[in-house]
C-alpha cells in the first residue's frame, strides 16, 4: 500500500543467515533512499482452528495490506504433518507464477557465459496437487492436476512478462508426447494465448530436450514457461548454470499485483550470525520487486552496484571465492549506490 | 542365444541414418572378429487383433530368442494413436531398466571434464502409466503409479549394477517431499534393498537440488537411481554435459538378460545416406551390449579404438569438428582395432 508515496513492504527475514542478509538488503535500500517502509514479520505457521496449519495472523495482516513481501530463507520444519512454508505461502496467497531471472553475472565464473534467460513455472497445481492414494498394497498413485484455468493465466503471465520485459520467445516446456491428456491441455493454451501475442515468437520442446540443450547452450533459451514440476526442476538447473542459489533471485507472483520475493538458499546454519554470508540473491530478489512496484531507477542503480562490486573481486565474500564479510560486501555495495548520485 | 560359441543378435537399422550407422557397427565389430551372428529385423510396428499396436511377429521371435537386441533411431510415427516405438519395445520385452553411463570423452571439448556417472531410470511405470482422465471440463489428471515390485527391482537393479561395475555410491533421486506417498515408496524401497549393499554408498536427493549440482560439478555423481520421468530428464541432462546424445550410449534391460542397446538421437534424415553420420553412439550402446553379454575384452578393443579416434582429433565426423566421413571414421576405427591386436 502506498503512504505519502511511501509503500509498506512486509519483510520476514527468516531463519540462520536470513536476518544478517535482510540487514544487509534493507541498509543497501536506505543508501539508495529507496521510498520503502519495512514491516516485518516472522511466518512460522501455525495451528489454527481445525488444525490446519496457517501462517500467523499478523502476517497475513501485513501481506494483505503491502500486498508485497520480501523473504529470506526458512528453516525446514521438521514436526510431522507440518506444510513446507513455501508451498504455504504460495497457496495463502495464490501466488500462481513463479519467476526466476538466470543471467550470468559479469567476473563470476562459471562453466557458461551470456546466461540470459528467465523461468516461469506454474506454483499452484500439477504434481504438486497432494491427493495420492494406496490402491492396493505396495501400489500407490500420484495425481498431476492441470487446469485450464490455471494454465491460462500463466501462459498469459509469460507472454505479459515477455512482453514488458523486452524478450522475444516465450517456450513452452512439456512432455505432452507422455502425458497427451495433461501437458496437452497446458500446452494447448499455450498455443492459445500465444495467438494473441504476435509480437513475441512462440515455440514448444520436450522437457528432456530442454535439459539437454540447456547444457549444452543456454544462450538459445528467452523466456520458458511450464508446468510445476518441470519448472522446480529447471530453475534450479538454470541457477546451476549462472553459479547457484547464492546469486539467483526469485519471485512469486499473484494476482492484483501481490508477490512475495525471495532467495531461494538455505538457512546457512553453519555461519549463521558470523558476519559470512552472501547478500546477494536477496537484494536481487529485492531488485526484482522494485521492478514490479514500478520503481525501476532505484532498481538499475542498486543492481548496478551489486554487479560491479562482484566484478570488481576486490570485495567479495567467501563463496564468491573472496574474503570480505557480509558487512564489507555490503557497505561497499552501499559506496558504489551513493557514488552514482 | 548361443550357437558353437556364437550368438545371435537381433539387429534393428531402423530410419534416417539408421542403416549407414548400424552398417558402421557391423564392420568394426569384424575387424575385432567379435563372435556375433546378426539377425536383422525391422519393428515398425503393426495393428495386431483387436487393434492394438504390436512390433512385426519377425521381430518379437527374433527378440524372444536371441534376447539381445541393437537398435538405431526409429523415426516418430505419425499415424494417431500409434504409440511410441520406444515405449512400445520396453512394454513389450518389459525392459524395466534403461541405463545410461555418461563418460566425459578425451579430446572431445564440453564446459565439463572427468565426469563419470550412470543414470538408472525405472523404465515401465510412474507418469508413463498412460492413465489420464478429464475430471471435469477443463480439469484433467494424469495418474503417477508407483509400485513396490518395480520400485524394488530398480534399486535392486542399481546395486548389482554398481556392485558389479566397481562403483561406490548409488544415489536415488526422488521428489518425495511433494509426492510423499509414491515417490516415499521409491525411496523406501531404495532404503531396503542398500541395506543388503553394505559395501555401496547409499545417499537419497532431492531431483532439484541433483539438476542445479549437477551442472555445478558433475563430477560429484556415481550411480543415480530414480522413477521414469526423472531419469527421462536427468539421463538427457548428463548426455548434455559430455556432448550429447551423438555420443551418449543406452541400454534397456530386462529380466533373463533381455536387452535392447541403442542410440537414443534422432534419425537426422537431412543427412541420412549422405555417408556424414556419426556411429559412435550406436557403436558405444554395442559395447555396452558386449559387456552385458560377457564379452569384455572384445568391448574393451572397440571402445578404446573409438575413444583413441576421437581422442587423436584428425578423423572425426562433422559433429566432432572434423570433415571425415562416416566411412572415414570407421575406418580408422577398424584400423585401430586390429593394431591392437
Ligand atoms: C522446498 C520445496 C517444497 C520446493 C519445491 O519443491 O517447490 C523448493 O524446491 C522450491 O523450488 O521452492
Ligand atoms: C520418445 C519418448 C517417448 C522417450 C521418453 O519420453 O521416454 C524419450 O525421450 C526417451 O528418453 O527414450
Amino acid at each position: 500500500g502506498f503512504a505519502g508515496g511511501i509503500q509498506t513492504v512486509t519483510i520476514i527475514p527468516g531463519d540462520g543467515i536470513g536476518p544478517e542478509i535482510s540487514d544487509a538488503v534493507i541498509k543497501i535500500f536506505d543508501s539508495a533512499q529507496v521510498p520503502i517502509h519495512w514491516e516485518e514479520r516472522n511466518v512460522t505457521a501455525i495451528k489454527g482452528p481445525g488444525g490446519k496449519w496457517m501462517i500467523p495472523p499478523e502476517a497475513k495482516e501485513s501481506m494483505d495490506k503491502s500486498k508485497i513481501g520480501l523473504k529470506g530463507p526458512l528453516k525446514t520444519p521438521i514436526a510431522a504433518g507440518h506444510p513446507s512454508m513455501n508451498l504455504l505461502l504460495r497457496k495463502t496467497f495464490d501466488l500462481y507464477a513463479n519467476v526466476r531471472p538466470c543471467v550470468s553475472i559479469e567476473g563470476y565464473k562459471t562453466p557458461y557465459t551470456d546466461v540470459d534467460l528467465v523461468t516461469i513455472r506454474e506454483n499452484t497445481e500439477g504434481e504438486y496437487s497432494g491427493i495420492e492414494h494406496v490402491i492396493v498394497d505396495g501400489v500407490v498413485q500420484s495425481i498431476k492436476l492441470i487446469t485450464e484455468n490455471a494454465s491460462q493465466r500463466i501462459a498469459q503471465f509469460a507472454f505479459e512478462y515477455a512482453r514488458n520485459n523486452q524478450r522475444s520467445t516465450v517456450t513452452a516446456v512439456h512432455k505432452a508426447n507422455i502425458m497427451r491428456m495433461s501437458d496437452g491441455l497446458f500446452l494447448r493454451k499455450c498455443r492459445d494465448v500465444a495467438e494473441n501475442y504476435k509480437d513475441i515468437k512462440f515455440t514448444e520442446m520436450y522437457l528432456d530436450t530442454v535439459c539437454l540443450n540447456m547444457v549444452q547452450d543456454p544462450t538459445s533459451f528467452d523466456v520458458l514457461v511450464m508446468p510445476n514440476l518441470y519448472g522446480d526442476i529447471l530453475s534450479d538447473l538454470c541457477a546451476g548454470l549462472i553459479g547457484g542459489l547464492g546469486v539467483t533471485p526469485s519471485g512469486n507472483i499473484g494476482a492484483n499485483g501481490v508477490a512475495i520475493f525471495e532467495s531461494v538458499h538455505g538457512t546457512a546454519p553453519d555461519i549463521a550470525g558470523k558476519d559470512l554470508a552472501n547478500p546477494t540473491a536477496l537484494l536481487l530478489s529485492a531488485v526484482m520487486m522494485l521492478r514490479h512496484m514500478g520503481l525501476h531507477d532505484h532498481a538499475k542503480k542498486i543492481e548496478k552496484a551489486c554487479y560491479d562490486t562482484i566484478e570488481s573481486e576486490t570485495v567479495r565474500t567467501k563463496d564468491l571465492g573472496g574474503n570480505a564479510k557480509c558487512s564489507e560486501f555490503t557497505n561497499e555495495i552501499c559506496r558504489r549506490v551513493r557514488d552514482q548520485d
